[in-house]
């Protein structure tokens, strides 16, 4: 028997169900809800269903959207003629908040992962090539992750863009701003060098 | 602006507010809300409006429950005699965990803080002095926590406790089982060494 009553032990369950959130973190949640105001943890409960229900995805980009278009492609200011392109949507995040970067998305939702059957059909590329045909696309930096499914996807597409004469390149890997030497693993340090630029 | 939608933001802000949850992992458990099915969230969603609403405290000894009493004080085979007294729910599931103690609880909510303002009246002091008085009483296990609280909590209430002439306990602070010497702090080795026991 568990100690907890019984929908106490079902929000701890639901807690852990997430990556990352071990037991002991389960029950703190739980007790948090436990002890926070009634109307507090009712906005909570609604902010779940709020993001099932009103969260979709942008029809042009794939970005988090609660409309058709997202912020992104709906913002006059942002360049439509760049195309940076991501597995998820939380890469999208990521790049955002460093601040920098003024043009468009494309997420793919994946990469090709023969080993998982996941071909360039299960992933938004036909959308990507009709986007890039369509709307006089100029640029596209290819942003997919550095493991071998990113690869297998950026070498894909920088065939598949060819025909276009488009500018392609992908996004540079080598060691991170304020890293110390001694903690770069040796891939980094191998991509770092054939990047080098000179100066 | 938030490179995330109203709603997104709005359950990573609510993720954020628990204790020992930062940013990144507020971010991961909302986008883990946005990659589960549906209905799976929805139970979740209702998991936290069911412990608000039918999670409450046992009228004995306030430990959380369903029913006016708790499992444990509704268990014939716990020995009512003996009361462990601790600051909160969770401290009991700890002691729960262990699985080896029969007897049963009181939780103050609390411990005794003139900084805090908090008094023996602000705690659940009153109906644990009742509950010794009538209901037969025969150990007392003081198992507040080791801070100037706890220690004066426990102080307070083993004084209350001198005219019922039952056997008060305080639980054993030391060594904990299994851990290096070398990591012990000084504050823990004076109560090991003064809570040494004859061999």
């Amino acid at each position: 028997m568990s100690a907890y009553t019984k929908s106490m032990q079902d929000l701890i369950d639901h807690f852990k169900k997430m990556s990352g959130i071990g037991a002991k973190t389960a029950e703190r949640m739980a007790f948090h809800v436990l002890q926070s105001p009634k109307e507090e943890m009712e906005k909570f409960s609604r902010a779940i269903s709020n993001v099932k229900e009103q969260v979709k995805f942008c029809k042009v980009c794939g970005n988090l959207s609660e409309q058709d278009l997202c912020g992104i492609c709906n913002d006059p200011r942002r360049d439509k003629s760049i195309v940076c392109v991501i597995e998820e949507p939380k890469d999208l995040i990521l790049i955002e908040k460093s601040g920098h970067y003024r043009g468009t998305y494309h997420v793919l939702f994946g990469a090709i992962s023969p080993l998982d059957g996941i071909g360039p059909e299960d992933l938004r590329i036909e959308e990507f090539l009709k986007r890039v045909k369509e709307n006089k696309v100029k640029e596209v930096i290819l942003a997919t992750d550095s493991n071998a499914e990113g690869e297998t996807t950026a070498l894909y597409l920088s065939k598949e863009l060819k025909p276009f004469k488009i500018k392609i390149s992908r996004i540079a890997y080598g060691i991170p701003v304020g890293e110390n030497f001694d903690y770069i693993n040796q891939a980094t340090l191998i991509r770092a060098m054939e990047g080098r630029r000179p100066m």
